[in-house]
């Protein structure tokens, strides 16, 4: 294991993070908050152990697999644990474990909280709390390939443990090319949505974060009504750019250099926009039949279905007194996400394609016994290695899901709570249902319960794998002793990559 | 698609199927009631359609996957629709789509009721529910491999579908050996547990009901309080039972042919014991904490936790009251199921292990990418068709108990009667939590939802392929029009078994 690489990495992650902490802090001054203290105190010191670990350059800047997995996930928890510092060192959040909890939250855009009173909290930590949204959004180690220049063509590592979807597409052949395009278009889209939030008379404080949690999918908001009291124009941008934001920025890419019928071909963005009209129908139909008007229906239908596949979770209403086939929905698409290579979480538009398409083969395995026809996807044969690795994804999914849900069981809360707080922070969306609904809050589980539900939501956001390892001992074996280390491991490692 | 052979198999199955109304005849005539002659009528019915369907023997009577998944399929179909009409013809069940429902719950070994009274039941009725129980339990194809000579080795294709479990292990090389060994264990351990119930006092009719819906890991009760009215003694008869009816087949054929080492070693007995023994501790400390006596809470968590991992459902107590953090273990052990090659439903141990292991495998091959270590069960290497079989099996699985969980909630019940009611039904368990729990039934859904029950039920019991198939255009395309096939898709098919 690359120990001084791993080191170098969380060093640089620090250092970021004490920049990022000047938008609060620029907020704290405009506001005249006396919160500024405590962000200017946490900053300094972030920059001044940045600096120190980054200082000497690690010798082999060479990076497997492995350690682009461990790098990603001790990154996550680390930006977890200084980004809390803040709400809790300014006391608004008073409970450690509640700021953790809320900035876990933030930074894997999932939008669940502990917070009874969202508008209790100073501006600066407002803003903190809804940019960690935009941060976690791409990536915070797709940002540093994007500026810290790295050595060799094993960045991919980096990226890959770091990105959502099934597998990440090499835009070009520059893997921090890509990273900056992506970076682009993830600023452009924001600036776009800020600019037509404006438009629609939204307080440039609200337009901000609002805008911030809808780019990361998130789902924070600044109001304890969520975005039930904006006007219905300011609740369709955000609908539409939640989708938006929520589709594999792969299309952006291919329209942006002049192939929309390509983008427009993807099955996955077929797939996706046809579920959220379909989901949508179904919901307006739900509403409209209990006498609610047409364009009301529309409104929340969209806006909910919106809000819950991009894995957002921002609500207009309190779907949780809907009725329940338009529940189900909800929490069906809650499971599915958006697509692949977007901000959204979940299991993924292309990775539900890639399952349905293996059980279609299989039920045709058995009338065609030795039929060998390869699985397609956008007419292309998709490689064994990502249908194999979709289906373990979805196992692993699976058994975390079932696992999680007994421990924070024994809270004794009752079954819909449990399932879908499990549901809304492993998929990263926000709010469930009954006393997580989107009127509630996640305060009443016990310490225990909310490491659980960290843990899935930074499993969520991380693919699972990244955050498995770290409980394996074998990992750690390796690292401890390196001298121990089989030569035989070693070469094996070694000529993996050299191939 | 041999059409023949699928009419002669199912004229069989009509014709064994009136020996079976045998009993329920034997039980009206002793109890003098007047269900005497509807069951005569259906009997004579069946004994003479089938015998005019079985006359002419086909011709080809070789069978390939396909035929076998079709005519188990439409035997399951086709049994639950002859079973069913005494329940309506005699008016106790007035409504056809209920009736249908006990019977495909009773073959089904599911043991889900739409009865509120089911002590309102004549005797004759009563027995015919406990006895579909005990024919599902083993199988009803596996017994006509058992009694009816067929040629060639294709027969394990009937066997195959029917059987539960990642895969049919042939005992010995004679597949009808194999059910007939089969069922001699099951007659024996029937016989064993209606005696050891009658030492108890047990009345002879009781006894006789408890043990078929034991045996079958079934469910079905004669009293609307299922156990919980019984003596401590034959709680725990009927409990250990329940857990023996769970454990795989091959493990008592191994005992009986004295390697009883061997039968304890295997991974999945171990897991199985180990799952009861954990389940029940953790259920007991939650009993135990609330002030119930020690005997009563042991008593009440082994015979719950035994009941629904074994698929049973039998009750002794309304589990629906209990500390949540029991009830999501049950949930979990719902799905988990018993063995594979046991009567009971579920995922079965086996198959979980696999899962587990791929998991395992997945998440070292991070580590070292280029290992390539085989899954291993029982110390031997697992066929990788075995693994690729349980985890497209695995996500068919959810995907299919999703969209169920979707269709009854437009039912509008709550989240967790629609959960429970899919998962008990897809299970085979029997009860659910909430308005499906142990005092209550399944009388209050829409036909349609029933409906959608009784195919998930049918679709867990056959381990979803045989039962899928029948949706797919495909295959009816190639029936209908038999002299349209392409000569290519002949080939394949006959060449495949061929080699």
């Amino acid at each position: 294991m690359n120990l001084s690489m791993i080191r170098f990495i969380l060093g640089s992650i620090l250092k970021i993070q004490s920049f990022f902490f000047l938008l609060p802090i620029i907020t704290a001054i405009i506001y005249k908050e006396n919160t500024l203290l405590p962000y200017l105190g946490i900053a300094l010191l972030c920059l001044t152990i940045g600096i120190i670990t980054t200082l000497k350059k690690p010798k082999d800047s060479v990076f497997y697999l492995k350690e682009g997995c461990v790098a990603t996930a001790l990154s996550w928890i680390l930006l977890s644990l200084v980004g809390c510092l803040p709400f809790y060192l300014t006391g608004e959040i008073p409970k450690f474990v509640d700021a953790f909890f809320e900035t876990v939250s933030g930074f894997t855009t999932t939008g669940s909280s502990i917070l009874s009173d969202v508008e209790a909290l100073s501006y600066s930590n407002l803003i903190w709390r809804s940019f960690t949204h935009w941060i976690g959004g791409m990536g915070v180690l797709v940002f540093l390939l994007a500026i810290v220049p790295m050595s060799g063509g094993s960045n991919i590592n980096l990226m890959k443990a770091e990105s959502p979807g099934p597998s990440v597409g090499k835009l070009v052949p520059k893997i921090r090319y890509t990273a900056r395009i992506l970076y682009l278009i993830y600023l452009g889209m924001t600036l776009a949505m800020f600019l037509f939030l404006l438009v629609g008379r939204m307080p440039v404080f609200d337009a901000l974060c609002t805008t911030f949690g809808t780019a990361g999918t998130g789902g924070f908001g600044v109001k304890n009504s969520s975005m039930a009291d904006y006007s219905p124009y300011i609740i369709w941008v955000t609908g539409i750019f939640m989708m938006l934001f929520g589709v594999n920025f792969n299309a952006y890419y291919l329209i942006i250099f002049h192939q929309v019928k390509k983008a427009f071909k993807m099955e996955e963005i077929r797939w996706y926009f046809g579920l959220i009209f379909a989901s949508t129908l179904l919901i307006f139909i739900n509403l409209y039949r209990i006498g609610m008007g047409g364009f009301e229906s529309l409104t929340h239908a969209f806006f909910q279905v919106a809000s819950i596949i991009t894995t957002s979770g921002f609500a207009t209403t309190d779907f949780n007194l809907w009725h329940e086939s338009s529940k189900s929905i909800l929490i069906l698409l809650m499971f599915i996400g958006a697509c692949a290579g977007s901000t959204g979480g979940g299991l993924k538009v292309s990775r539900l394609l890639i399952l349905l398409k293996t059980i279609r083969k299989e039920i045709t395995s058995y009338i065609h016994p030795k039929s060998v026809k390869k699985i397609k996807m956008d007419e292309r044969p998709v490689e064994h290695e990502v249908v194999r690795s979709a289906n373990v994804y979805f196992i692993t999914y699976i058994v975390i899901f079932a696992l999680s849900l007994i421990l924070i069981s024994f809270d004794n809360k009752d079954f819909t709570t449990n399932f879908t707080a499990v549901a809304a922070t492993f998929n990263n969306i926000g709010p469930g249902l009954e006393t997580v609904g989107p009127t509630a809050n996640f305060s009443h589980f016990s310490s225990f319960s909310k490491l659980v539900l960290c843990f899935d939501m930074l499993a969520g956001r991380l693919e699972l794998f990244p955050l498995l390892m770290l409980f394996i001992p074998e990992l750690w074996k390796d690292t401890i002793n390196p001298k121990k280390k089989p030569p035989h491991l070693k070469t094996k490692i070694n000529s993996f990559y050299k191939k």
